[in-house]
């Protein structure tokens, strides 16, 4: 069996179009997880992100995603969210509710708005009313919550995974 | 259609047998990094870490994670990892290489332990060397990088992905 040789710098994995996937997140706490999850969306091929109010990305945590992916700032997502869904995006959200579908499961649709809450508040009620769906994560052991980027992180993959080429 | 009620504290999903999954890192630059791969490796049912050196968990970032799960630290990893092949898990390493398996199509073992290399330099040649296998995660964008407690974030995803119930 030949050895593993790491390979530093492999080229990136090409898409044949590009993602029609956008990251939404409501006003979060910190700008610490707002550009974790400016850097991972980044390097899953996303190619818009919507933040909130005074959304300010940290370059020294987000890298070059900061550059590369194009980040849109608004007051409130309600209305933006209401034009995506008149363009065709299905609105997924992030949370534990009572009708969540489990993401290890769930389906997505190639043009999705992923929505994604606030660290103590998760998706608020005015949110949850304009969703088509909401996703949860199966959570095992302590502290029975995955961090707000952890958590976009996983979405962000499974989304990749059933669409690996775009 | 009834609305999405938000649920803030939903039961766990539970196990049908402990985890036999178990996350080793070799000494990492940042605690910070380690602390996050603590909290979702417990939030993931995961019973033990492994850390090397100086590590030392941040319990504001790992939360209650901190106190449930064991972490057990050693000087460096060959041994260790050396005993846990004995006793039977397959090593995989998360790490670029030229014989690196796709993530989104790697089928774990159930009893498997998930190697973290350091930010910077990854996983050494020594570690390479004892591996069964590599997997690596594809990267669609710049900064063609995944943090590293990121990608651990995707592995421990989709290993309970693929034993949702342990």
């Amino acid at each position: 069996m030949a050895d593993f040789i790491h390979e530093r710098h492999k080229p990136p994995s090409g898409l044949e179009r590009p993602r029609e996937l956008i990251v939404a997140c409501v006003p979060l706490r910190s700008n610490i997880n707002l550009s974790r999850i400016v850097r991972v969306a980044s390097c899953s091929g996303v190619s818009k992100i919507i933040a909130c109010g005074t959304a300010k990305v940290i370059s020294k945590i987000a890298r070059d995603g900061a550059d590369a992916i194009e980040i849109e700032v608004h007051r409130t997502l309600p209305p933006v969210l209401k034009e995506l869904k008149r363009e065709g995006y299905q609105l997924v959200g992030l949370e534990q509710t009572t009708r969540s579908e489990n993401l290890h499961i769930f389906q997505f649709e190639r043009k999705t708005v992923l929505v994604v809450g606030n660290e103590r508040s998760g998706l608020t009620e005015d949110l949850l009313a304009l969703l088509d769906q909401v996703v949860e994560i199966p959570v095992y052991g302590l502290p029975y919550s995955y961090n707000v980027a952890t958590a976009a992180t996983m979405a962000l993959y499974e989304y990749c995974r059933q669409f690996p080429r775009g």
